[in-house]
């Protein structure tokens, strides 16, 4: 996608730029606290919780931020994305928030639930044969056929801009952070966090987490040069990506002190603890930053640690299988 | 207990005391709104999230403001309360946090993991018999022994003034609302948020709800004196209360518009509804004042209504079994 190439990189402004534009659309997302979780970490941590946002994941506030920049021109002919996850119902729900067609592009086997979640928030569904099929072709070609734009799942400057308000209203709210913890799937949410950081808590050590089975972000900032994966098995289905991208590579390369990889096991005993101690339902992905939090924790006992708790979209049937409580 | 029938009823300074009080002691816990909500209900929903207040349920509050209103004296001495639920972990709880020796009357078969958190929280057990043991009288003989202050779980002025700052703080959020609807077990969390609707919402209707199978405070609304019914069989545990307090009945009856009664399938149907849009896990008795607020939304279509949430302390095995996530 030769556009995105072109794109310039965001910069911090462009974030304070997209909470504004967020006002009044976005959730202002609580930062919770709990005495147990501070407790067994030996630090203070506050938990900004994406999971009460709207269609219940941060990814909203990249998407509506991207398709309220479009022109009116691009907005009158509509957007389309692929994605079979959070990305799709955010484009979907966005889209029809700011009065713009949307298309998404999802496999012919995602699950029902999400299938029919995008569908309710007004999305119209593409669906293509994921083992025939080469989904970004796909949607290039209806895009070009159709006149969309395209909107990426995070290698966009205005997505990337639109997810660091999540750390930007963490930090207005809290203050000052000694470290940051932020889920790294394709970057998206890591590097707007980290633009937010370096303006407003330029001493706040900020921590990318993935699932050891997906390691390519530690990998690739190991390697100075994005590192490419197989699909990983994770139950972190939001970081199952294989790269990151061109845009959020050099931003995580500059401003990100070191990524970290947890197993599902300990995604799952975090799941557990939000779910029994602090009354959330929290996505896999979602526990990644909490995981990497409390597994590095000695290394911060007293000091004020923040977490992005990035998403509470799980199958409530899957997730009481993990946690045990069936 | 004769001390409590001389008590002051509380007014709404005392509520202002309460909050003062618990300023950095409980969370200030955040009023969520949800889309879905509101176009299901044709109205503005204002949830205050009492199911992330400290221990996970409102009851934090109105024990802590009766513990740190005892004079010195009585706090070296201790404090009794009978509680299988909330307010045992409340009274542990608030007490620690004020250094102050607590015991709890429990039956022998409560739930071990009740027992378990009100150890967790520093609480002494006594272990009766709930066949062959009369609770009250076995607190009432413990607590003249021992010189111990009797933390009663609502028919106590600091209580109802402490449960009433959730209320407070809701509008000191949002403003004035239209109505706002509460669970009824004994009255105390209703009765403290009458008090500041009263005085920060004159026009605000409140109404309780409360289970269907134990609608004694309807009846006593009805009857204009506290009508004692059996215990009732609901899934609403914290609403198996038969009767109304001396203190609490007489400023619902003044105060309260009307007492709604909800079924256990409707609770459950909410409580799917919170974990499924909001992602967030409620106890039974926290579902019955949105379950009421769903059900009257006729009435209220395109007001502003404030609904609270009182808990989320719910085992996690049976709330799976109950919204059918296993």
């Amino acid at each position: 996608m030769r556009l995105i190439r072109l794109m310039r990189p965001p910069v911090f402004a462009d974030v304070q730029a997209a909470a504004e534009r967020l006002r009044g659309h976005a959730h202002h997302t609580p930062v919770l606290r709990s005495a147990t979780a501070d407790a067994r970490a030996g630090a203070a941590l506050f938990f900004k919780c994406e999971n009460f946002q709207r269609m219940g994941a941060f990814k909203f506030r990249g998407a509506f931020n991207a398709i309220a920049k479009l022109s009116p021109a691009q907005q009158r002919a509509g957007v389309i994305a692929f994605s079979s996850g959070n990305h799709a119902q955010a484009i979907a729900l966005a889209a029809r928030e700011l009065g713009v067609a949307a298309t998404i592009v999802m496999p012919t086997d995602a699950p029902a639930a999400k299938l029919a979640a995008t569908r309710d928030y007004g999305g119209e569904i593409v669906a293509y044969d994921r083992f025939s099929e080469d989904r970004e072709a796909l949607t290039r070609r209806i895009a070009e056929e159709r006149g969309l734009t395209i909107i990426p799942p995070y290698d966009h400057a205005d997505v990337i801009a639109g997810q660091g308000t999540a750390a930007l209203e963490l930090f207005e709210e809290v203050g000052a952070l000694d470290a940051l913890f932020v889920c790294l799937g394709g970057g998206g949410l890591l590097a707007g966090c980290a633009l937010a950081a370096g303006a407003l808590a330029p001493d706040c050590a900020v921590f990318g987490v993935e699932p050891e089975a997906g390691d390519d972000g530690r990998q690739s900032l190991r390697a100075g040069r994005i590192v490419t994966i197989a699909v990983p098995k994770t139950i972190a289905d939001g970081a199952m990506t294989t790269h990151l991208g061109e845009l959020t590579f050099p931003i995580i390369r500059e401003r990100v002190r070191d990524v970290l990889t947890v197993t599902d096991e300990q995604l799952v005993a975090v799941m557990r603890f939000f779910a029994e101690r602090m009354k959330m339902v929290v996505e896999p992905t979602g526990c990644l930053a909490a995981a990497g939090a409390f597994a590095s924790a000695p290394q911060w006992r007293g000091r004020r640690v923040g977490v992005i708790v990035s998403g509470g979209n799980v199958d409530l049937a899957a997730c009481a299988g993990w946690i045990g409580a069936r």
